[in-house]
């Protein structure tokens, strides 16, 4: 098992990556304020992993409540986190009660936003089953739902006490879920881990076969990486905004499509390679490095290129996204390969025909 | 124009306390991020402050939005909630743009919930407009909506940066909000300020009649009570309890005569004598303090008497209330007047009788 360590003074936590760990209730117990849980997961994930966890737990002492969501980013909505009220309220879970969320991005964001608003706030576990969610989601405190009128409008900067990555849940993800996780672990190299790519450049083969060392490796670099640029930017006031690389653009897919249409990954890979188009145009990168971008997503079986909603759609869209400042674009570009930078005054014609070079 | 300033390190802000500070926009400016804000109020608050408070800062070259919500404790809801996110993200409303709750204790508490919310938070400014707001809701971060089980049972801690509490909306209040707000007043002096009790027995016909001298007076000395509790404690794990003194109870008022039929500050004032005959059945307070606490609460207008629910359904509702601990009641007691305490083991049979001895 490794340890990756979140620096962030009071609200410092503890990273766990390994396999097995869903069968080891004594990693968890240290954490509880009471022993009793109330488990966040949702239909898909439940059949997998809920009984494994939930018998550690109960025969180590501990009272667990489950809750049980539908599943899918649709359903990343008020109504369903009403669902998780209604189940605490109704067992009378109480401030010292805490909550796991046990499954992808969308669980983990949800029960991590009830986690910070129930009873204005109780302690929080995240247990990621996917590769995205290890990597990324599971590790910052973003918590959120989605509003009509944008994604992740509505939310609460609320760190976990403990994340378990239990390498074995990626076993039986889906294909297409494991290479939208690998659009963020490539991220990292992108724009701040050179060696990091390189490695992954060279190991995507074990990955994609699902090497459970090489898993292992790539989830514990990335939430190093993730937890270094999180420790020194806590609220994204600044650094923290690198990690949005791609996303902006992949915002805009994503509410131009409709949530749920693609994977949020997929999206963050094509919007990556828009963001390396536009560097390129702007004189930071060589044609060669945004080939390099394609590349490695292509071999991760990534989508290159974004639906063709046409540039202005786009940039509307994009204005729409939270890390807009006063009606400025704020993107993240590639100075080079393995160093991200900030941008607050691109000029919209360069935006534009990056977006229409990078379209279907 | 008197200054509590609430002691809170890199949160700390000052509370402002006078007349005709709702058309100094001076006071507000030094507090925006951008010059931009979205005012949150009611249908019955804007008629008699927005345009007062809206021209002074679209003077000062401010661009102001206004959400105007249904008026009412039922309306402290999600639905209702979600009317400010749509005003927000309909007009773009970024994450530097302040909201300003201009209002009640219902206008404070769901606009400080979508500041914290917001795009997962936003500057936050309070100017309430009633007594009960500006002596106790509008201090110490306190923010949440109710659910259909339990009230303020989601919410966060989220400070303002500034609190603006003009004695002038004070005038058009209805008595029986008045008289609700001193309710929380009168706590200040039982739980911790004898001082200020005995000032309020001489001065509660001036407060009655809205004289702004007293009014200014004892708006500030609560302030100063409650600032420095939420400043030793600002999440509520031990001294900040004291200000629930009468809270328990009157939750159990509220939610089983249904959130709104009672006025929360009488559900309080009922609360408070409950507590005080509780405290004398354990033989801390004489019947003559029990006396006196009626006699305060009776001389304001207030009720001393709770509705007859029966005792044991009282206790069922108190034990949904977000205080509970492990199943176990925790409630707020006099020692003596003028000093609260922290209990956590009252006998049943004596919680049982003391709501028994003061129901109609």
């Amino acid at each position: 098992m490794r340890t990756v360590n979140v620096a962030l003074a009071e609200r410092a936590y503890p990273i766990r990556i390994g396999q097995s760990l869903l069968a080891k209730p004594e990693l968890i117990l240290p954490y509880l304020k009471t022993p009793r849980v109330a488990i966040v997961t949702n239909e898909v994930v439940a059949p997998l992993f809920l009984i494994r966890l939930v018998e550690g737990l109960t025969d180590a002492g501990v009272a667990v409540e489950s809750i049980i969501l539908p599943d899918g980013e649709v359903h990343k909505d008020w109504p369903t986190l009403n669902l998780i009220f209604d189940g605490l309220l109704a067992s009378r879970c109480e401030r010292s009660t805490t909550l796991i969320a046990l499954g992808g991005g969308v669980i983990g964001d949800m029960t991590g936003f009830a986690a910070a608003t129930y009873q204005r706030g109780v302690p929080f576990i995240q247990i990621p089953t996917t590769l995205l969610s290890q990597v990324d989601s599971s590790v910052g405190g973003k918590t959120a739902i989605n509003h009509p009128l944008g994604k992740n409008m509505i939310g609460a900067f609320y760190q976990p006490r403990l994340v378990l990555a239990d390498i074995d849940t990626l076993q039986t993800l889906p294909d297409a879920e494991l290479k939208a996780g690998l659009a963020e672990v490539i991220k990292y190299g992108f724009i701040r881990d050179l060696p990091f790519l390189e490695w992954l450049e060279a190991n995507l083969d074990a990955i994609l076969a699902k090497d459970p060392t090489a898993l292992t490796f790539a989830v514990e670099r990335s939430c190093i990486n993730k937890a270094e640029v999180v420790a020194n930017d806590e609220t994204e006031q600044g650094e923290r905004a690198l990690l949005n690389l791609g996303h902006t653009f992949g915002h805009a897919i994503e509410a131009g499509l409709g949530f749920g249409a693609w994977l949020h990954g997929d999206a963050v890979a094509a919007g990556t390679v828009m963001a390396a188009e536009l560097s390129a145009r702007l004189g930071m990168l060589q044609s060669s490095d945004v080939d390099r971008v394609r590349r490695i997503f292509e071999r991760a079986g990534l989508p290159v290129v974004g639906p063709r909603l046409g540039a202005e759609r786009y940039i509307e869209l994009m204005r729409h996204d939270k890390k807009v400042e006063a009606g400025r674009l704020r993107l993240i570009l590639l100075k080079e390969i393995g160093q991200g930078i900030i941008s607050d005054a691109t000029p919209l014609a360069d935006i534009e025909a990056a977006i229409n070079a990078c379209c279907a």
